[in-house]
Parts: structure tokens; C-alpha cells; sequence
């Protein structure tokens, strides 16, 4: 396994590998190109004799100074046992503290109980919310009218 | 008509907006959350009488210290006579010169003719692409499978 810096044009190759990934739902549309052009230096990719089997799409926030965002992590459903999210976090972790950043924040659905204990596992704390489903707190209405979301953050 | 920085809270009134000011479109889903609380310094409200009546979301490329891009503009379809557009722009130029970056990028979709217009008198040139549709240069499959794109480019 090989990681790397993401590169512009890499969007062709993953852009399709999403909606297959995510077992046909429709989430290609939350990577547009953009964040291929313009966060390289925080986004990583691995690769397996060629071919991705994973990323990870995070910034620096350009408005609070100490924060780091991951906007987006997929890995192929082939490899999930083979620790490549685990890798794919802590080269960012490692990345963003060279910039001076200190709390690193993602979200995620509260449906999705993998991304939640894959989270917790990797030291994130739950930040609290306005209801609780699971014994999990959740934001409602947080990203798009009716979708709400588990807020993490973890400080590096 | 006051303009201001955009805020986190500001997510809740826009997002309802974009749909409805985009015709019924569902184009909300092309502004997460992410985008109110990592790029406030170079993203600004149009408001008049309280209400929102435009907005521009942009930032500060991450990876070409030289570059801003503008995600997304949106203006209330009753006030798009009254130059709003035209004062958001200027004032994310305005602030991103400030940055030291020199080039502004943006991408419209190729059928959006009041966009391409409304970019190429702002002054942006269209970059080249690998095809021509009713004279403007096209990107192929920029952003999504199957969604061509126009790119401007313009020097401040």
C-alpha cells in the first residue's frame, strides 16, 4: 500500500468510485472538483498495485486558526479490515499539527454507527447537541434542511 | 443594502433560499455546512431591510498561494437588476488582494448564459477547454460525471 498527496486529477478516477463505495447512493455530488484543485496538501490518497482504495479530503479552516476540517474519507469496502482510514487520519493528524492546528472536527450521519465507533476509536469526542438518538448526541436540521448530523472533534 | 461577512448561523436562512431562487433546482446540496464555518473572511451577505438578498461563498486556495476561487453566488432573483452580484464580487476581490492572491478562478455550467455573460463583463477570460459550445470553451465531464463546465479566470 502506497499513500500520497491527492492530485487534481485524481477526481476522474474517484469521482465514480463513490456512488460505488457507498453501495449506489448518490454522494458523488458532495466532492466536486474543487476540493481536488484546491486542498492537496491536506488530502491523501492510498493505493493497492495502482489502484485507490482510499482517501481522505480535509483542510486547514482559513477562518478559525487552531482547526482543521475532514470533509470527506472513503475507503474501497474490499479493504475496510486493513486499517487504511486508520492510516489515512493519522497522516492528517500529522499533516495539519505541521500547521499549527489543534482540534481536528468532522461530522456524520446518525444512522452511520461505523463512522461513529470508527470516531470514537480514533480518540474523536462526540460534541453535544440538541437531541439524542442511540445515547448519541445529534444536531438536528444541521447540513441541508432535514439531514442531522453527529458533530466530532478531537484535539491533536 | 448592507453588506457584511457571512456567519455559521447563516447557514439556516440560505440554505431554504438557494432552491427557491434557482427555480425549484435542488442546488442546495452544493453548500454544505462546511462552507459557513471555514471560509467567513472571504465569503459576504447582501441584506436589505434584514432580509438576505444575496450571497457569494469563496475562499483562498490552500494549495496555489496565489489563487482564490469563488464556490458560489447566489442573488434573489427580485434584486437582479441592482448590481449585487457586481458588489459581492468586487468586495471578494478586494478582500482576497488583501491575501496576496492574484487570480481568481470560478466554473458556471455551460448552459447558464446569464452567468457567462454576467462573468465575462466582470472581466474574467474563459480558460480553454477540450471542446466549443456556441463559442465559449467547454471542460467535458468537469465536475460530476456528465456536468461540462466553463472556467474563468481573472487577474486582480
Amino acid at each position: 500500500m502506497k499513500l500520497r498527496n491527492l492530485k487534481p486529477s485524481d477526481y476522474t478516477a474517484i469521482s465514480p468510485l463513490i456512488d460505488e463505495w457507498w453501495g449506489g447512493r448518490k454522494m458523488s455530488h458532495l466532492l466536486p472538483k474543487l476540493f481536488f484543485d484546491h486542498f492537496n496538501d491536506t488530502s491523501f490518497i492510498v493505493e493497492k498495485d495502482g489502484d485507490i482504495i482510499g482517501f481522505l479530503i480535509g483542510f486547514l479552516s482559513q477562518t478559525s486558526s487552531d482547526k482543521a476540517y475532514i470533509h470527506f474519507v472513503g475507503v474501497d469496502p474490499k479493504y475496510r479490515k486493513f486499517n487504511v482510514g486508520r492510516q489515512l487520519y493519522n497522516t492528517f493528524f500529522d499533516q495539519v499539527k505541521q500547521n499549527d492546528r489543534h482540534s481536528v472536527h468532522c461530522i456524520t450521519s446518525p444512522v452511520n454507527k461505523t463512522s461513529i465507533a470508527f470516531h470514537l476509536k480514533m480518540g474523536f469526542l462526540i460534541e453535544g447537541g440538541d437531541k439524542e438518538i442511540d445515547g448519541v448526541y445529534v444536531h438536528s436540521d444541521y447540513d441541508s434542511p432535514a439531514e442531522d448530523r453527529v458533530l466530532f472533534m478531537k484535539r491533536i
